[in-house]
């Protein structure tokens, strides 16, 4: 739309371990200008990745202003979603087992190399915020986001604002034990959610439910290498009536439901947002777990609570990013 | 001391299932005035019960005048603290199983009856921030509270300020799942929290512990009769050398270190405060509770976080009762 109301945007950037979004936004939201995706080649180095960033920015700023007419100047700021842990108030990536960062100044590079006001806030924060701004979570003033995929992530909103915690780690809702005597998670700690629903950890279940069985529909769809089974694949085998598939997407909606009570009984919220590619399974998982919920919380905090799916697949960090930005450098609430 | 600056106070009451506490502090908390506690007695109805917390409220307004020389019109209002659940913004208690009541008008009943201003909240909640504004949580922004008794509870006080969640049900920390396949809880739920580590559930681990072995000091110490066991029985034959007891304090150590290590992971809090009855077992629950929450939480989580017994045994709940009346009816922070 060429020339309509050249108003002020701000540019979004979710870097994550696989790809880079990067989108451009009016200031109130109400209008997506660009959104590019490009692999992240972290391999390359922090360097390649920055410049990767950079040119993206450049170009989604050049599309919106050749799509609005605006000039350069138009662009408000640029918000980076980034993975953790970060130092929020110094704009420094701590550490990013994904990308083999540590001590970055992510913040402060992005700006000087852009010539814009920068903000950096955690993916998952971001991708919740986003959720909230303009997607499934909207109206709700406690939100609780998780993002499922190789791991469990969270963001919460708590009273209308993000929270963060007193050293910005809070929301590790897939670091919570559910089985204090169960299996060991990648974070050292023993019976993690994340240990029984992240994608991996589902595939690795469906692995040992199948044992030496062949003749399970999941050996076949995997063409008897079983090192290729993914959550995706399990999913696929439940939809096409496999037993064991379709129990360990039974089994994945009870962990995810205990976590989710957890949740509620702790926090009280009235929206629980689901992402990622987890949520590829629909109703057949978002059923049974949310009866799990059901019989394991206390009432009045189900009956206030809503469990949904995010309503912004592949652009809610950059969206939030954008949001964080607002709430950060502007003031916005 | 009598005449001394006859300023402004304000009336805390702590309603409990056994027993009832108020008190009289400055407006700003620095002076205690007066602090009476008596049974409960619920059994003789809501009628009984809010006629002898009115007439303790009026002894201890007569008590304050009588030291500070000052008139009854310096009393500001009464802060009550009550087992929820509760509709805070009407001031209706909604049912309390220890109590008896339901959807009771509390708030206007005491307001009107003692004629004054009047504001109602949990219990858990009045204790959390009892302790953050005068007792072991000074300085904390978030803030984890639990009480560890009959059962578990919880209040949070999150970015300084006291969250209540969608429907005042946020902080139930004790039904929180730490195991999804385990005990069943008084809740409904299975492998909450409180199913392992309340007194009751300490002293129900120690009588399966013990089983048939009567040579067991514990035996001894309740003359056979397993059903007067509590959870400071466990505690003095733990401190006597009991192996059996010694084995309950360390299993229960590690089952509060296992939820509160979800609490740092989620909340990411600067002090986690713990209080009731249970704490009496000193250190000998507490480093092995904290060793526990190191191996599960992450690092940077425990790094800033201490987590410390209550500094107001029997109090907290009166010095948060009138800490939530400065907060709702004065707008104090």
């Amino acid at each position: 739309m060429p020339n309509r109301k050249a108003g002020k945007f701000i540019v979004g950037v979710d870097l994550g371990g696989t790809n880079i979004v990067v989108g451009a936004l009016s200031e109130d939201g109400s209008r997506e200008y660009a959104m590019r995706s490009e692999p992240t080649r972290a391999g390359q180095g922090a360097d390649a990745v920055v410049d990767r960033m950079v040119r993206m920015i450049d170009t989604v700023i050049a599309e919106t202003t050749a799509a609005t007419g605006a000039k350069r100047n138009a662009c408000l700021g640029v918000g980076v979603g980034a993975p953790g842990p970060l130092d929020r108030e110094a704009g420094v990536v701590l550490t990013t087992p994904n990308l083999g960062w540590t001590n970055f100044p992510l913040r402060t590079v992005i700006a000087e190399r852009v010539g814009l006001q920068a903000t950096l806030d955690n993916d998952a924060n971001c991708a919740t915020l986003g959720e909230w701004w303009l997607g499934a979570a909207r109206g709700g003033r406690n939100v609780v986001g998780m993002t499922i995929g190789t791991g469990i992530g969270g963001g919460l909103i708590l009273d209308g604002r993000l929270y963060h915690g007193a050293s910005d780690v809070a929301g590790e809702i897939g670091h919570t034990t559910i089985d204090v005597t169960g299996r060991r998670c990648k974070c050292g700690n023993y019976g993690c959610l994340e240990a029984y629903a992240s994608g991996p950890s589902i595939a690795e279940r469906a692995r040992e439910a199948m044992g030496d069985d062949t003749s399970s529909r999941l050996y076949a769809m995997v063409e008897g290498d079983l090192s290729k089974l993914t959550a995706a694949t399990v999913y696929a085998a439940a939809e096409a009536g496999d037993d064991t598939a379709l129990d360990v997407v039974r089994e994945t909606a009870r962990f995810l439901g205990t976590g989710i009570a957890n949740l509620l009984n702790v926090f009280n919220p009235d929206v629980v947002v689901i992402a990622g590619g987890v949520t590829q399974a629909g109703d057949s998982l978002f059923e049974p777990m949310r009866r799990e919920v059901r019989r394991r919380a206390f009432r009045a905090a189900v009956e206030s609570c809503r469990i949904v799916p995010g309503a912004l697949p592949g652009t809610a960090g950059v969206v939030g990013a954008v949001a964080t930005f607002r709430q950060q450098a502007l003031g916005a609430v």
